[in-house]
């Protein structure tokens, strides 16, 4: 059986392309496996052949050693490829399909997941509910950044592509539909952005900038996304986005000379807990900002979409409180003005048909609007560098080099 | 005072321009106002100055004698124009707003009201719940297509525009706030139109086009409009939607060649009790055509938005059972695919302020969407007339010359 | 290996308890059984114990003769019971469960269940959406009146109860679950209703007063239930209702007798097509006269929510109308008040686990409501024809002599 | 004109009965009014004589002095009672209809109206959405501890009892339908409480048993009420409750014996930002406490409902992050367990009509519930006294000697 090279965390700071097994239908001990998941068959997977899987704003927090990954870890969530292997008990899904894998890995058999809540599915993280591939304390499903990944539960977990040709001509975009395109979308949606809405989106990595162009998709009347970096602001401006430069402070001000008003509608949270300040505190991580200032930007009555991370520890945090995952919220503001947060993993496969559907007809051109770049396996960790500086990108890595990407 | 000339029904076929008088804060008696109505006082009310007032397809119903409303009826529910005198109560809206006037005609008080289902308002209409101006048994309220019309409980009804010249700038497209494109809008909202759906529209009249409109608005990946009308189906496509011709037989067959499934997730009934049968019988009046086709269109589990007006008396029917608005539907078929079934007059206070939105930020042309055509009061009939025969265009009429309407 | 006495349609007005073959993990031809489905494997499924398996009304439609159903079906999808074989794909379900099994069969793998409308899996029944056991035009998969039953997709369809003991006290009620609970529970939810609603129920046979007990459990501040059978109407009153009886005519009147006004919030049919008219018409089967009837008793803007069974084709209907499924419906009446309309298969597994929660805890009680009535597996011919009769009872199969049924 | 007698806070720890002036259809400067709003004109008013007015929680944070009402405030937002006057404007409601008056101030012209969110008026109050009778920072409307109060907007605001005598009957159950009865019901909704929930409600005052009785109206198979207070938790066991001994730990435990498992579906806040530690930090304020213990308890995926009070400015805090109202929050716990969070006034007008049908048909007791107990007017301060002090008592203020209280 042939190997499979895959990206590794090789501790802070440092990601490799590492000679890994080939997978086979059971999960292996390996680093971050969760012992009770060892030697677990997977007679109901499939194995997939990458055909893109993108670097995630996510996985820098366990490469920037904000968390207790342990080396070794093989990262990458946000798949897509083509169907290579089925397990004995597949029954749907096909060698040679084409198919997206939401990041989120669900059993399709337990409570959580028959209310569509396969962000916290029951019976794949023995910890606790919810998963994901290459990720800390989440199971240890193994990460996707590779030539090859085992997906369990593939005729639950598979999005499969009406059509092959068609798809490999949109498959930047539907690169997208692995993770960040649903996961902005989700916090869209919880924001309860609809046609005519005013939305302000707090970020413009990739889930911000995938947010604003959800945002449109719902009918959004004005979108503005929030940020310190400029070329990030300059991408978000490309698609029609307007735009706050938070370096200047409390976005407040310049919602109002957008809008004539000092208030949006809805707001999202495409950040998480490596926020850094407003204004002069821009040097400084301050993980509350971002949500302290939603509610000071939200509309009475209005709802915050919360799709950036917020973690449960955090031990390179600044001071104790955030070390055990604590904010100094204003709740009490949030309180006066009837506002609802709503957070955690976006259930990807709630959203994922039917975004698929708007890329396959033209209504969304997701890959442009976070500037989808394909590059090679070998480049991750460039990859990795170049994003962690704030390159407004988002980086496809083409472990077959069927997406054209140039060394 | 001055006069005020408006459109009056004269009988089958017959419309004309009459003089009547011009408004006061009272519910005076005349042709088809409801005798518990006659002396109402209207302090809450606001006159308004038409600057925009659409012919309706809900009034040709009446203009062909299909109805018992009486002769010298004042026409006309779709009113857009500027406030000139506000009654005692009226707090919030003041003279020279340029508003949107709601068809329906709420209280703002009632059960109904409260809930936001303002087509049903229990206080308006003697007879029963739900209102509309210049509409026979609606309770008599004097209908818009006049140069002046009075708006009972106006702070309430009344939506303002922020911006007096940005609106006048886009006032073709904002016109059609007042009755189609909230009501488009519904039918597609209660289908359960979204991100990616595929949407089959019957119809493309006015509503049927606004439906289609909002359907993109609303992020839907194909939209498909049927219809007999060549000419209005090649309006349809001039906004991208895809077409089905029905003279040539149940749209199903193209619906498949389009979609490359037989069947869409959602679908809109845009036609209503006058509805024609496909193919062969497209001369004949077939009024459960429409609901029975889109029964076999739509998706298992799938809605079906009805703003298509139906009746609870046609006298004239072809049929008996059609004279009491009964219709022979196949709803085991129906029962069999789970479907749902929305019916009724749109709530447009529930949508108009988002879609004025939309619009004066660019992300719906809805005037061109529909073909929205000013012409002169004076021309009311020869508006009606072309309407009837099947032109592919909205009639707005301009009483006072602010449209740049042409003879 | 055993056999498996069984209770077999053998034509119109006879049932009879046969042998039958005890259920492999696949599916065999036989009666029924669609020629798509013959010799499918279901190493997914379970095979379970029947401990409780009732007689549905909808059977009756079957052995009425007003089917196509062939001689020789095994009826039954009201199934409770223990699972004592599982197939080599079932990983979480255990052999020794006590479950309740929904009787829509459902895959768990396709778009509809995704979407939680499993009354509408697309992978179960070669003909159309939607399946169930036992029963014609679903798929062949054999009916559960029955020693011993196959349940296919055993992870994804069962619902065990957390412990068996305190099931088997109240596993009257928990048979309920199967079908008609949430069958009835489902009316409620889609009719809208809530704390405080006053609800309308055409219909008090086992699935009327099901929709009854669930009203309760909703907060409703009045329930009231129509029927022709002065028994079932008593057994309504039993625990709380109040009754029309439809036999002096339109409900209307004792509506208003007992609310001081005509209508109510909400209504629910829980008749169906083998409805028979009101006051003088009642000895008539009347197709359209329940959904006319609602159309008149529910306050403008209100739902009706349709459990009741209606059918794309019904030989040996009255009139051609009603043999291809078409009913002559006051259709404008209802779109003049603006009402909604929810037909269908109960999707089970959206309320199931809610409902058993609820009975475990003693906050309905559903077998009481019902009358559920234990009989032996024997007596099943005389079960059918006594609830046919009228019986104010729900009567449900003993196959093991595990009910303390008598004969 | 006669006087009016009324509740007065006259200092920290102070309240009495003063003389003041009978209302007029303007509202005149006092203590606490907002100088935007000195001489605003109402019309729209009707002045209600109190047949029962309620002493509230949120009333004591002002009496501890924990906010920065001004001496001479009239207290009372919690109002029931007989229009006595009506102004010019007031259309439907009329002389001598017994009414239950919203806590919260509303225009009934608003957007946030329009969309029922009736808790963030934008016309009300000049400082910013929301308002209320007798509260700080809340606009200045006059409170309605009193024998007469003015009630702007009377005809949007207002519910009418639809019968005086049998309203009387059931006086004390109808008063909670101000506040607590739709606060904590609002609670229930907004966390996602339906038949079969688990709930856990932290706090066993008024609001948190009015939660309680709302839960099982709600359908919810078991309720758990968490308190330091041995006296509230026997109150919620005599309805049926379970409870948690706060003054013990954590109720995560409690829970688990309860029920099994450690988390509930569903969870309540009823406390606010005046909470108590548990276990051993029982005698400390600790703000977050609350907050931070329901996202241990509630399971993935669930939803918390927050009426319990959190406010901008506690000037009385502990410290000086609790001053401006900041917490600190465990949110990247809730985060990892997909939460999402409701706050804010309920919209009482969104429930009061239901809940009014509920208790007028004897589906729930809430006066018994939350141990409704009426004193004389001249008794307020005893009653805010022995409140203060724990007693599980929900005092009714009786003006007129109507409810039979004694002294």
């Amino acid at each position: 059986m042939a190997g499979n090279k895959a990206v590794a965390y090789q501790g802070p700071g440092r990601v490799e392309v590492v000679d890994t097994d080939y997978p086979e239908f059971e999960l292996k001990d390996g680093p971050g496996v969760n012992p009770a998941n060892v030697g677990r068959k997977v007679p109901h997977g499939a194995i997939v052949k990458a055909v893109a899987t993108n670097i995630c704003g996510s996985d820098q927090h366990m490469v920037r050693g904000r968390t207790t990954a342990p080396t070794g870890l093989i990262l990458g969530h946000e798949i897509t490829g083509e169907v290579v292997e089925t397990g004995r008990d597949v029954e749907f899904i096909k060698v040679g399909d084409l198919v997206s894998v939401p990041f989120n890995i669900a059993c399709g058999r337990c409570r959580n997941c028959k209310e569509g809540k396969t962000g916290v599915c029951e019976n794949v993280n023995p910890d606790r509910p919810g998963s994901a591939y290459g990720y800390v304390d989440m199971g240890g499903w193994v990460g996707g950044q590779a030539e090859y990944v085992l997906v369990p539960y593939a005729d639950w977990n598979l999005l499969r592509f009406p059509d092959k040709d068609q798809a490999m001509e949109k498959i930047l975009d539907l690169a997208m539909l692995a993770d960040i395109f649903p996961t902005g979308h989700h916090g869209c949606v919880t924001a309860g952005v609809g046609p005519g809405s005013t939305v302000y989106i707090a970020g413009a990595g990739p889930v911000g900038l995938a947010a604003a162009a959800s945002a449109f998709l719902l009918g959004a009347a004005v979108v503005i996304v929030g940020d310190l970096n400029k070329e990030r602001l300059a991408q978000a401006r490309s698609f029609g986005c307007e735009t706050a430069d938070v370096s200047l402070g409390d976005p407040k001000d310049q919602v109002e000379q957008i809008l004539g008003v000092p208030e949006v509608d809805c707001s999202v949270d495409a950040v998480g807990f490596e926020a850094r300040g407003h204004g002069q505190d821009a040097g400084t991580e301050r993980p509350a900002t971002v949500l302290n200032s939603l509610m000071t930007t939200t509309r009475a009555g209005g709802s915050i979409g919360i799709p950036g991370l917020y973690v449960t520890g955090d031990p390179g945090a600044a001071d104790d409180a955030a070390k055990e995952g604590s904010l100094s919220l204003r709740f009490g503001l949030g309180w006066a003005r009837s506002h609802s947060f709503f957070t955690g993993q976006c259930p990807v496969m709630r959203y994922n048909r039917q975004l698929m559907m708007a890329i396959l007809n033209d209504r969304v051109h997701i890959a442009k609007a976070v500037n989808a770049t394909p590059i090679p396996l070998a480049q991750a960790a460039k990859g990795y560098a170049d994003f962690d500086k704030g390159a407004a990108s988002k980086f496809v890595l083409d472990p077959h080099g069927m997406l054209g990407s140039r060394a």
